[in-house]
């Protein structure tokens, strides 16, 4: 990020200069060696610590848990060491999965206690999920126990849940309040919680019956009755209701926040806007490491055999369908020993029939996730595919005829070539089109290592359809 | 979207059931032919176009956006027949790339510059791109001479900076007057531009010094000054920065609204989360389709002619890889000759190969994206993913020789395998980290196309290795 983008970062970007030259001093003391070594040593450490603390002091959370992320697991354990309790449990909610479960686990018991004890309700059950169960007890005992219910409630719902990402913090108003009592118990209250560009009204038995937006009441004169202006078109969710329809939700009407109600109407949280974008980069992260095959995202300093497990299942799952094509090609050996121009040809088909695969299922996934897809139009997109691999495959298998002819200079093998090419496009594009569709009917994610199954299914396509033309025109 | 989401949808969904109604029903009339078949068609036609329009009426824009997508192009030109002018602007707005393009491209000049006069400035801005260039004069011609110049300033941005993004839509206010003050003008202006939680403050120099969040209106005392509850420490972009930068700065400090200004600190514009989140949206779906080799979006409903060229580029980059792979394989044909498993058995090596290329880039891609890159940790990266390769080179290579052991019974060829899984991994892993930190700083994005790419060079170096080796060693 540019140097001049916020003040924030100036800061950020300071302390980073400060750890490397810490590193470059304390390797220089290391070096003399001797006996003034010690001395030395523990002079430079007791400044280092000195200035460390007072820099960590000026940096927003947000920037420390960045810089945290790229920073070597030493510098970033100094950098936790030298963290009051207050900024710890804030620095643990902002860093990614794989980093926090790290320093969680390096982390004692006591000092992780400290610092949970520092955050608030919300942020508790936030971070519910990646704390050892018995801590979590430890830290929600020495909670009030409608806080110990709120976390025990917000733990229950799954990652994908609206009652997952919900917060408690909120400030609701009644139907029948005139604004400027409103205006009295917020001023009474203080500082509201943040995301508040609206709040939640409720009627005489507590449901929900419009939202007040805090513009209205600084617009509108001080006696008028919460009822005449609040809006009372209320986009609402239920703390059943999946995250991502949550999302395209916040995105498509714009919301900053939007209440949570159960199924009686009545009011039980709040979803922001920050909660929903931090789920959609997570999610976005997610898929995009799951399209190639990376079951998590990785701690870029974490060790080489966490690392290396991470990408053995679709690793182990690409050997096999490696092996199921090595069978198929080895059930042509005959043929391809009689003809050995084939095994030099037949990488092209695969590849490339890959390749339209992957577009193809690239554009599905997409407008799965858009909801572009129904029962009406499934026809016509089948339909669709069809047509552009059939002409796509006309027109590039012929240009890998002509190329094959020109080394080999056999119109059988051109035309056997060009034969498959066509073949192989119409079934990667069928493919392409049905594999998504069909394991988002399962209910499953279609991006989940797509790109390793469509290949391994082209592959195996590609040469079975290739090799056995050529065995029955050719050889 | 589950249908309990929101009450807006409710809506959308009947219009979708009332268009297969009507298709259905002229489709009924069709069939009885003959005389009856006019005078019936006109009346049903005069029936359903009052309903379509009434239904029309209630549904949110984004809605009905997202309606018109999924949509085949007869019902879609249908639904834009009844739209009045007012909505047609906003339509276009939240419409995708290629569906806009594709209505834009059909509709009458006149009728077009009818919708555009519905928009506000900052509107016809976000549609200049889109629209051909005489069309955008002629609706700029109609407008004050203000609202032109903005126009075109907002065009001379390229689309990934804050320029094009920011809007004129803003309220401020002056650091010496009264909250109260404040307030009055406020009510005297009426209602405030979406997602405002904070308006920007200007000294007497017109220079942005600080924020005035709406709550702290609320909460302070009507004769307290700006001055002493603005907050000073304030997020602000330039026009020139990077949206990629400010979208981070949006998530990392979960802003609603920030200032833009120039660079003597005037204030130029305001940038608000709707648009930051367009933009990341948009991003993240152009990557995910470039990633697979489709150059841009695709409409659902476009020609077959249209969508076949949109994937030729890649297409064509992955034929020319296609070939050369084929011209190593072909190099080697003596010694497939002389022994045929080497054909069945390289795909295994090509493909494992390509699987761990994808991964690691994936990572990379990511790791770059968050920023957690630097010249700091570069070499602890590289280090990192060849041991992860080489030992699971060894592990996935043992599996492998074992498995062509048990076809072939050669202990040389499973060892000739072992060794070439053990190499191509890591040349794989080699690659896929610098191919992307390669493009990043050559100032390209590394997504684009990186599968397409990753799988030739892996599927090249899998052949060159495994029968080069075999070459030397067995033949």
């Amino acid at each position: 990020m540019s140097a001049d983008l916020s003040p924030h970062q100036h800061r950020a970007e300071r302390l980073r200069e400060l750890l490397q030259r810490f590193r470059v001093e304390n390797h220089l003391v290391d070096a003399t060696g001797g006996q003034r070594h010690e001395l030395e040593s523990s002079l430079l450490h007791r400044q280092q610590a000195a200035e460390l603390e007072r820099r960590l002091h000026g940096i927003h959370i947000a920037d420390l848990a960045e810089l945290m992320e790229s920073l070597p697991t030493d510098d970033r354990a100094l950098v936790w060491q030298y963290l009051p309790d207050a900024r710890r449990g804030e620095v643990l909610l902002e860093l990614s999965d794989a980093v926090r479960d790290n320093l969680i686990g390096s982390t004692g018991q006591d000092e992780l206690l400290s610092a949970l004890s520092a955050l608030d309700t919300d942020d508790l059950a936030c971070l519910g999920d990646s704390l050892p169960a018995g801590i979590l007890q430890a830290a929600l005992d020495s909670r009030a126990s409608d806080e110990q219910r709120w976390v025990q409630a917000s733990l229950s719902y799954e990652e994908n849940r609206v009652g997952h990402w919900m917060n408690s913090d909120m400030v609701m108003v009644r139907h029948h309040e005139a604004l400027d009592t409103v205006q009295r118990h917020l001023q009474a209250r203080g500082e509201l919680p943040a995301h508040t560009d609206k709040l939640p009204v409720v009627d005489q038995r507590g449901s929900l019956c419009g939202v007040l937006f805090l513009q209205d009441i600084l617009l509108n004169p001080p006696d008028a009755r919460v009822s005449e202006v609040m809006k009372t078109t209320v986009v609402s969710f239920k703390p059943e209701d999946n995250v991502d329809d949550a999302a395209r939700a916040f995105e498509r009407y714009d919301l900053v926040s939007a209440p949570v109600i159960n199924v009686r109407g009545k009011l039980v949280g709040r979803l922001t806007v920050d909660a929903v974008m931090d789920y959609v980069r997570e999610a976005a992260e997610t898929d995009a490491l799951n399209i190639a095959g990376v079951v998590e995202s990785e701690d870029l300093f974490a060790g080489i055999w966490a690392s290396a497990r991470n990408r053995w299942l679709w690793l182990s799952i690409n050997l096999v369908s490696a092996f199921f094509i090595s069978r198929i090609v080895g059930a042509f050996e005959g043929t391809i020993a009689q003809l050995v121009a084939l095994a030099s040809l037949m990488p092209i088909v695969a590849s490339v029939a890959g390749n339209t695969g992957n577009q193809t299922t690239a554009l599905v996934i997409r407008s799965l996730a858009m909801d572009q897809i129904n029962a009406g139009n499934m026809r016509h997109l089948f339909r669709k595919e069809i047509s552009i691999s059939v002409l796509n495959g006309i027109v590039w298998g012929a240009v890998v005829a002509l190329f094959a002819y020109i080394f080999y200079r056999n119109v059988e093998l051109s035309g056997v070539l060009m034969l498959a090419m066509v073949l192989t496009f119409t079934v990667a594009a069928l493919f392409g089109v049905s594999a998504p569709l069909l394991l988002n009917r399962m209910g499953r994610d279609p991006a989940m290592g797509s790109s390793v199954i469509l290949t391994g299914f082209t592959d195996a396509l590609g040469f079975l359809i290739f090799l056995s033309l050529a065995s029955f025109l050719l050889v």
